[in-house]
């Protein structure tokens, strides 16, 4: 797999659009269950991250497989993803569920991942070495805290298969957008479209905030009726 | 309804009353489930809420009729509760028991409730356009974050009927009190004595403090025993 | 019971070891269920704490136990506990699995502890007064915050027996270590050795973060193959 | 509210369809949240019930309130829902999320309704008396079993307003149809529409069974494509 | 300890009070937390047990401790309670809040205890074996069922002492009744009282459940207003 | 893959041995998480179920692609498992921890396994069309029951790859015994000499058991000690 290939144009969106825009935009094309709750950047300095899904499955661990020497095989799915995922791309981990007694990942793995130039970690399970993490000018999305290596509760089952991440599915190259209110997944053949619209979305909610800072009711204006769309536009023309 | 009317005395007594003290008078009185746990205000620099309940209940969505589309409705019991709520009242949520998977505000409508001078939200459910929230000085109280609308999972039913907001029944009428260690409900008939009590408590418990900082043992000091009474009626009377 | 001897060494391992390295050598022994997670230090200014563990269970509460004024009786295996824990100790306590409706203790009782000399406290529960235990420089280890006192929903049991906290089982006198990744709860008998390990762990892991971060795969160096270990004892040379 | 009117052919699909087919048919229109899960009838021997919702809510209790004693005043909703449920209309229960310390009604509560001609219970919560209940020929589906009243956890706050009943939204008039297999929630616009479509679908896969016993494979027999839906065209001319 | 000593009159009484109506009559008494519920008989023909508590306490296990070896050891306090709970007491089992991964007990350990005389098992965790308890003239109520021995997630750590079961207090010497609703766990001092008052209502109840029947309302029958009651007594001195 | 081989022995002590023995061989080893609580036989009267895993693994649905269409596709993973899972096989089913809304089959899809001689089914999820299932001789075990079809919230993903279910690790090819207490996972490798083992156990426990209705204490007899393992020697020998 080669490094993620996406428009400037369609990074551009991507970088901007708000997940809470970015699920309106997603229940109006009939998806309601595309989003992470209760999932929260370790560092709050890099509250942002998106990009292609690369996905890594665990399942609970067996006792006689899950060691740490046998995390000195190369082969060992979890090893395996953190050299191969390109760059550009967001590691998504289901940890069956979100174990919550052992760690995802810690500050080794997270720093290599960071140097290949990953864009960033999401995990429905725990990180450990978080005092670590939280010095690192890089996002990773989790949830709580453990101590205890991976292997303590899981084995690594393989990578880039269909996996569920805090509930939500989630499909190799699906596009990953993470920012302070959880994590959105959004189907490869229309992110683009659904991120456009939501970009709109904000702007629009931008001078609708505005209207309602200035003491504005919201019937009428949240959600918009014609008039204030139409004294949106205007305000657009101006700006 | 109008505008909510506290004695001068109330209002002062609720603003200082912690709800630690709230609690431990509470149960005095036989009433052991007042309080909501693990909430906590969005923007720690607005920690503290009090009023009379304002409420508003929501039950599971229906993918038919729980649609932005259907936002726009003015009889929406939402929208309409965000525009009736007096101001200094505070408004409770009932998200049927905390579906976590959605909202229950974003910005806009938390803009629309500060300026329209409510006193504060308290939700079981969490909220959405965090990062906005937390630079607004308005205090809300909530669990944990998510980027859906609330119609992605819910329906709000109506307003200003008794509900449950993290298991603990609200009246209208009840005077909520939130600070850093959650959120009590007081009976409206009773919450002027139980604030007094909470804040002659609280004075106790300083002066029970210092005792304890300079090195006494808690025995006979706290609770305080009658020479620790004593010694307290002095303390007050040379300040 | 007298004040907790470890020799100066095990004291300077103890205040070293991460949880998260801990944990891999507990691992190693065959114990994979000596961590606490999804715990925090309240104060984050004071996140570490380590001594022998003092124990304190409670049970569920009955309405006419519970009060207020049972909390006078010098013999309540709560308030006894709090002023018989040798200073250096880690007060260790087991609130039913976590009742999350009421806080472990409150401001007073933690300066209380604070003055004895106390090590720290670990509570699989929530704590009240957070405001306050955030302002003091004592290391607090719970879960949530909770206005309610202790009584509201337990009843303390007794204390120095073998408890769960948080689903680890806890003996007085194993040895306990907090970080920000959690509580580790280590048998007395291997305490020493086991923190050993775990530091010379560490200091590998420093060199092994330098290689990933100057470039490294973590193929043959983390976990670290003969040769990595070779340069690894070189690098400790030099230094 | 008079009697519950169904015209006889709805009556007679409603006693009929299956929940699985119904399900089956309301995913096909965009409703996925109509089923109650993990539900039983509490006497095995009456595993089936329908009729039009009648709803009644319950909060969580509040000590000075949630009295035996309350439980005289005619006006208790809870009290008051038993004596004016329709005959014919299936009793349909929020217990705030399903409050599993208390039994939402005992014997003598179901031998009213039962006598009163109401179709059947519907609770998210326990019942109590079991013993008593698993004796008479009236359908009641709950969720485990609790001796204390009702009133040892909730309040009832009102009767005949939108609620959930194990996560799914229930509306006054709704059809509920229960079976082993859980509740079904049909909205009352197409309700019967649906339940024609569910029995329809019965019979068609009653055929599909039959092939699978004689030992057909499930492709292309189940979902059934032409070929299979013309042989069950030609067998149902035949029967 | 010597076998239980009841007076014949409250071996009577709580052979016959309902679990339903204790709860009630608790509840005047300002208990409302007396009671485990979504417990059910392994066997559903010995859906009755009473006597008073012999407490057992789990916490969760160390793998160390936890062996099969360890089970040989005379002290362990789970083998030595079967030997000694006396006869007439019901063994109650504080299995941490109901670890659900092993079974608390097995067929061999069950046989001894009803060899022993005891009066009854309650545990608020899983059995195992329960094929063969399900053939056992022997009451055990338990929740659910799991393989694995005790050891597997748990270790005994003493007996007699004050634990939680199922979320309720329970002290040695208390009188624990369990039937199909559940169990409730009677203080010693005011147990028999409350089981007299118990058996007068489930009497009075009987009578009401009659007039229900008959097609009486409840609207002053249930509860009972002064005329009913006075018909109540009439029918009695009729019997 | 062809149908299962297992030698005519292997078998035989796959057909005999409790899981109650099997968990208990299990720990021995060093294996404590090798079975799956609280899942029942969905027809009590077909309690057992053996054979080599075939596993299948769902995720959380998407709403376009979870339709009842989609399972017209030959290529679905469920589908195509229950046409290619080898007879004398255990299908042993991931249903993302147990998606409690949905049901993992029907009695379609189970008909159609017990005609291909597939030796049970597995799921940590609800079963549909439970009444039909009851009906049938053969061994499904589940965990409650759910009207909507699997594709309400779940996707089938792949077959026969490494999952989790009901917490516990599963390999294709591992041996599932299933009985009333539960579901016991044994690595391949080591399936048969543990099944030896517990056969071997099952019997000495049968000896002692005898031993303990006749009045012998467990102490020295629970576990064996040598007088009590010479004395079962004896009694095999005279048998």
């Amino acid at each position: 797999m080669k490094t993620a290939v996406m428009t400037d144009e369609a990074r551009e969106l991507y970088s901007r659009a708000t997940t809470a825009s970015l699920t309106a935009q997603l229940i109006k094309r009939g998806l309601r269950t595309r989003a992470i709750s209760n999932i929260a950047p370790v560092n709050p300095n890099t509250p942002r991250a998106f990009g292609p899904a690369y996905t890594l499955r665990y399942i609970p661990m067996r006792e006689d497989l899950a060691t740490g020497a046998a995390m000195s095989d190369p082969n060992n799915p979890q090893r395996k993803a953190i050299e191969v995922v390109p760059a550009g791309h967001v590691l998504v981990v289901d940890t069956y569920g979100g174990m919550d007694v052992s760690g995802t990942f810690g500050d080794i793995l997270v720093a290599r991942l960071r140097v290949r130039g990953v864009a960033g970690i999401i995990s429905d399970g725990p990180m450990r070495d978080i005092a670590e993490l939280r010095k690192m000018d890089f996002p990773v999305f989790a949830r709580g805290n453990a101590a205890p290596p991976s292997y303590a509760s899981m084995l690594a089952a393989d990578a880039q298969v269909p996996i569920g991440c805090g509930g939500v599915a989630v499909f190799p190259g699906d596009i990953v957008i993470a920012d302070p209110d959880g994590v959105v997944v959004l189907p490869a053949a229309i992110a683009e479209e659904i991120a456009r619209d939501a970009v709109e979305q904000d702007q629009l909610e931008a001078y609708v905030r505005q209207r309602v800072e200035n003491g504005d009711s919201i019937i009428g204006v949240y959600p918009p009726n014609e008039e204030t769309k139409a004294a949106y536009q205007a305000w657009l023309a101006k700006r």
